[in-house]
């Protein structure tokens, strides 16, 4: 069976790009006239999606945030699962970005959510409560599946924890070094885009170890990170293809800052934006 | 408005208790012949809450725990809402344990969601993301909502990244000195009950703060914390009152050890356990 990472490297070959969309939905800026939540979320984001594939400028991967689901209810949540089936049925890998983790039978539980009830072909996971909390998942990446273990965030809190001097090393590297320890084809990392000086230490760590550790980099946009910039430092460190560099709301609301009303054009125009800033793969 | 920290005393003070209990649905471990997960789940949680209640023996908290709903997908999902209705028909307090935890705006919907949708009147967070990744829950507090931040959690893997020295003191201390640092009333912290030493500490470092943090302690029974190790650190450090001790799968699952048909019966004896190993509030 394929795993995760084979997945990655072979869909972005394929289209020559790696972005990665995140779908963000914020039913107020969704300009369209459908009554309900569901149904606007589903149209907005089914209609970008497919117009991407058409467009020949699909996105190599698509990053729900559960948040922004899960903030409507019901009426969000089966929004989330239409949204993953419409973009499984384009084989687009769909990163589930829900940062879980627990103790142990509750991270069981919550990698049957991700995996056996969404369908995710890849989750986010943090670390605070330790790598046993994460086990659970880890257990699907010989089915193929993905798990993204938060290492350095994009946010300014970021620093609050992961930046604290531990036993000679920041927090945010004694994650990425027990990362190392358990690693398994199909684990990955998540480094933010803003903090190109960590990202640096970060990629070079892993491309150092000689394991294959594909980085979900978000932040890039409205967030400030840069895509040449993260583009650059990836490519120091070997091959672009098994990394996803993630936009958000940039590219879903694109719309508004090009002052268009053809919003999937306005996200099409925007993701091929970062495949030129990102240059070849 | 009562603030959720004088609701969690009024409460102790009420029933004298401070057992809070855990909702971890397994679904194969429930005795009903009822047809779907969501009815299994909602009746067996439903009669274990109405028993109690008329048994003078009501927990003073109950922490439906996201992800054993979340893993039966739409039925359990389904089934969390009608179980916090239920127990809030009773006016019992309901932690959402969901662990959430985003950069800003993900972290608003995450708060939208645990506050606006699920009605809980208290969620856990995770610190790894930093102090801005959960100040839009803390917005909440003024609305008589609490958080609980994880501080030093129950599980083995909670030394990994927890108990490491930073610059002078063990990183989940920095998570309780920030969690000072912002302190408001409502926002509290989660500690396990398997490590007596650092809930200590944590406890007295509160205590000594003069701010009234209430600790939600999980851990007492199947994880193997004890009841009474737990209640002598919280008396050393005042009242127990604004605190719970939780128990799960030992409350909601007793009637397996008791050998009886009488679930909910064996959930009430295993509440008024726990009281009598805590003792008088």
């Amino acid at each position: 069976m394929k795993s995760f990472t084979e997945l990655l490297v072979e869909k972005a070959q394929e289209s020559k790009s790696i972005v990665c969309m995140g779908i963000d939905p914020v039913v107020k800026r969704i300009p369209l006239k459908e009554q309900s939540s569901e149904k606007k979320i589903v149209k907005f984001f089914s209609e970008i999606i497919e117009a991407a594939v058409s467009n020949n400028s699909v996105p190599v991967a698509v990053k729900p945030n559960y948040a922004f689901f899960a903030q409507n209810g019901f009426s969000g949540l089966r929004a989330l699962k239409k949204v993953i089936v419409i973009a499984k049925s384009h084989k687009i890998p769909v990163i589930l970005d829900a940062k879980r983790g627990d103790i142990g039978s509750s991270s069981e539980a919550y990698a049957r959510e991700a995996f056996g009830f969404w369908k995710a072909d890849a989750v986010t996971v943090s670390p605070y409560m330790g790598i046993d909390s994460i086990e659970p998942f880890l257990r699907y990446c010989s089915k193929g599946k993905g798990v993204y273990l938060l290492v350095r965030t994009s946010n300014k809190g970021a620093s609050d924890f992961q930046d604290l001097s531990a036993e000679g090393k920041k927090v945010y590297m004694h994650v990425a070094g027990k990362l190392l320890d358990s690693h398994i084809e199909g684990l990955g990392a998540v480094a933010g885009a803003t903090s190109p000086g960590e990202l640096a230490e970060i990629s070079s760590f892993f491309a150092n170890s000689g394991k294959q550790v594909p980085l979900l980099i978000p932040g890039v946009g409205t967030q400030g990170g840069l895509a040449n910039e993260v583009a650059d430092v990836l490519r120091r460190n070997g091959s672009l293809a098994m990394h996803r560099i993630n936009s958000s709301s940039s590219i879903n609301y694109a719309y508004e800052k090009q002052q268009t009303d053809d919003f999937a054009g306005a996200a099409i125009r925007a993701i091929k934006e970062i495949n030129s800033e990102i240059g070849e793969i």
